[in-house]
């Protein structure tokens, strides 16, 4: 057989990669449909659909010839533009995460999932950690095999470092040390005072509901119209389930759950996948369907929705700008329930709480904080999974002074450990993190930002995020991407002085500058 | 290489087929909801996904190692139990289709509904013929080498049986000329004498609209109910397009037009794609995801749909339910424009016209045994695909006694030949024809079908479609499914009896018994 030049092998990966992305795609929209369309009878039959063409996809970049494509195409990469370098680094990463393993290892970490729901789902409420302990067991023995096996595959730090490379690609576990401890240590000495400050207060008043789902919706899609969702390549929908986006880059699809008794977390809901969505829609057009044109994994994904709803939509001018629209959908101009202040109120109450997915802004990262510790104490042997209840509930007590009283409130809330997604968790502080860094940023690059918000127009925050995150597809390394858009490496700084604000009702101060002493340096260079 | 067993080799065909057909259902997920939710701006991507998946499935089903385990698994087929043996049969005859053709002719003949598609919808409107005369010749050009490269490869009579037998595989076009001819000749005497009875009818009255979009909904979702839908397993939805169904057994998707002067077209296609949806959810369980478990194809899905449709509800029983039911839903309780008489009236009117899709029930048949007639011609060598707007205007002056002014309303109206699916026509009327043979059957066998019916009641006719039709998959051929269910052959007799009621106001009478001589056998067997 004709041997294939560098740039032929290449042509060919294009080829296939455009294929398997492509095949992804299709197969998020059927996710998507599962949650907004799909009659219940019918979840066994998509499951099936969706496995088959995931199988297709493993088994279309599997084949030998990719690999010899792959050795032909880095041989002659010098002979290839900065771009398709990139790009073929990304296909060599995706490809050693698809095909790391031996297949007895890659048949039970793919079988963490679809089996570990179930076992979740059956037994999460009750508490009863001896119905789930062995398979917690089983989950972290597997993932740390897992980790093992791709660290020097890959090129990381660490077997942990390599499970969290799956979700947040370019990240090293150094930084995420660092960072989550200054913000632990600001954050244990924050929290209080903002519950002392918040209890001298006058009470928030309580919303007049109920607020019907129509018109949850009309303000939700009034807000995501003016954050800058495109309806001509996208949808929103209400669910009954997790608000949640999904999709392509050419037809996104988020979606918000609505409550009768309270509009709040729809909007926040709405705001947070608008801004996941216009990461996905502004992803570069001439790279689409290459490793080049997608997104930089969950951390920056994390990112672009929490830089609106966290950022933008935790300011006094998009408070302004809800409570003119809140008063007209629901009829209740002038109502004082409405005000801007009153609203602003409602949104910013902290109080710690056992369960992640309800905890507010200021809290929440120390539950990120406590799963990243713990997580990457068993992956490292420190600590046996089977220990996790006591281990779990004196770290929410050393974090937040509270304690669970049971295990549905503790350790088996969750579902990422019984389904195998060590390693996921950080991306949710990382995000929120760096979407601090970034606004911070952007504000001072363009004042307009925030007066424009008030007036509904949220394009000059939209177009910087384009410019310096959303058009640079993964065209450079996480890291990377935050240091030239905020000349600084990422840091907790801007986050912790974004809390300041709401919490403490004054700009904190961060005990010195933040260190930038370099990292040990990672794959994806 | 370790040899296969034929029972290894057959079990991996299993997998390998169930794994294709599982993408099949999804990339028709996916279809049905470009029609139902996407947004516009979203269509090229989703070209692009399906495109995708389906070059997977292709890529899948054309290893070299698929064909080895046909080979194992044929040489020992005496091992296999007969389901697995016809489940064996089906798998090569599938593989058959997929691997007849040479790369470029393949590549020539997947590219005619892209391209068709696009010159279609540019130029038939104006009905230019020298726009796409060329594109016309190259399509069928492309089919005839098509049909004979296949033909021998899949043990049919000719090259355009070999078309037929993609979408109608199982029925012999000998069978279908026969009967065509037998239809088409009572047809001719049929139509004028129908038109001359109803000239001397008292005029129906016009229906009292507009009919919102919800009230027709709420119509057609009674009516969908009553005959057996499975919401669990489905949706039911208004589209803006033609009436369609698709999906999976477990899936399936069903959807209708509604226009807001009159009801009756979006109730008729609501209980038309009920019948579809039916076949696919009562395909048996047990043989999920197999070849065998699959509908026989277009022929007799179309059976199925006219089942419904223009059986049972053409019915006088169909009737009373429907007046009853539409007064109710549009607040017209007692109004004469709604009796069961008038609607009837409404429904049964006859007029020779040049569109196909637009047409009369009784007028229909002629539009495709036309279609038939010039398509098998051009395949076969007799007629020039450039001669066809003659060819056409000769035909359907001869069939309804009207010429087109324009090759518009000629033979530039259909889709189908300048997308490349010459051999689908015939299922439209064979179809039609099944469905009067398998009513006349059913109501014999079970005369509480018609009164039940009238009471909203399906089940007594669905249950008989189910254990004779739906529930057999594609264990049996077409034709023996048929012979199965009514002891004679496919023939005409039924459907002409059929008409004669409504049409005529008498029973029609076959002019002598329709033969059942032997005909040449064909590949399933």
């Amino acid at each position: 057989m004709a041997v294939l030049s560098a740039q032929n092998a290449y042509g060919e990966l294009k080829k296939r990669y455009a294929q398997i992305i492509k095949m992804e795609y299709g197969a998020n929209i059927l996710s998507k449909d599962a949650e907004t369309a799909m009659a219940p009878g019918s979840a066994k039959d998509r499951e099936e659909q969706i496995t088959a063409i995931k199988m297709a996809q493993h088994h279309l970049i599997s084949e030998p010839k990719v690999e010899e494509w792959l050795n032909i195409a880095e041989a002659g990469v010098s002979g290839l533009n900065p771009v398709d370098r990139r790009n073929l680094a990304l296909m060599r990463h995706h490809w050693t995460h698809e095909n790391a393993l031996d297949p007895a290892l890659a048949e039970a970490y793919a079988q963490l999932e679809p089996q570990g729901v179930g076992i979740h789902v059956a037994h999460y409420r009750s508490g009863d950690w001896s119905q789930v302990r062995d398979w917690y067991a089983h989950s972290f023995a597997v993932a740390r095999e897992v980790g093992q096996a791709k660290k020097d595959k890959l090129g990381v730090a660490s077997a942990y470092e390599a499970l969290v490379d799956r979700f947040s690609p370019g990240i090293r576990v150094a930084l995420i040390e660092r960072e989550f401890a200054a913000l632990s240590q600001a954050l244990r000495v924050m929290i209080p005072e903002a519950l002392e400050r918040q209890a001298f207060e006058t009470p928030s008043l309580p919303l007049k509901g109920p607020f019907s789902e129509e018109k949850q919706m009309e303000l939700n899609h009034r807000m995501a119209k003016a954050v800058g969702f495109d309806y001509n390549r996208g949808r929103f929908d209400a669910i009954k389930g997790h608000p949640s986006s999904n999709g392509s880059p050419d037809d996104n699809r988020i979606s918000t759950r609505c409550k009768e008794e309270d509009f709040l977390p729809s909007l926040f809901g709405a705001v947070h996948e608008t801004g996941h969505a216009m990461y996905e829609q502004g992803l570069p057009v001439q790279h689409r369907y290459q490793p080049v044109g997608n997104n930089l994994g969950m951390a920056i994904h994390e990112s672009q929705s929490m830089s609106i709803e966290y950022q933008a939509c935790m300011t006094g001018e998009f408070f302004e700008l809800l409570a003119k629209h809140a008063q007209e959908v629901f009829g209740q101009v002038g109502d004082p329930s409405l005000s801007p202040e009153n609203l602003y109120k409602l949104v910013c109450r902290v109080q710690p709480s056992f369960i992640r997915v309800e905890a507010d802004e200021l809290t929440y990262s120390m539950h990120v904080i406590m799963r990243f510790e713990l997580e990457k104490a068993i992956i490292e042997g420190r600590l046996d999974p089977k220990d996790l209840p006591e281990a779990w509930n004196d770290s929410i007590q050393s974090k937040l002074g509270i304690r669970p009283s049971n295990n549905a409130e503790g350790c088996m809330q969750d579902v990422h450990w019984p389904v195998g997604i060590q390693g996921y968790f950080p991306a949710y502080t990382l995000g929120a993190m760096t979407a601090a860094q970034f606004f911070a940023t952007a504000t001072r690059q363009r004042p307009e930002i925030k007066p424009e918000i008030a007036r509904g127009n949220f394009a000059p925050l939209t177009g910087w995020l384009n410019e310096h995150v959303h058009s640079r597809g993964s065209l450079v390394t996480a890291e990377q991407l935050i240091l030239d858009a905020t000349g600084e490496p990422l840091n907790a700084r801007h986050y912790l002085n974004h809390f300041s604000q709401p919490y403490l009702g004054r700009p904190y101060t961060a005990p010195q500058p933040v260190s930038v002493a370099p990292l040990p340096g990672n794959t994806l260079g």
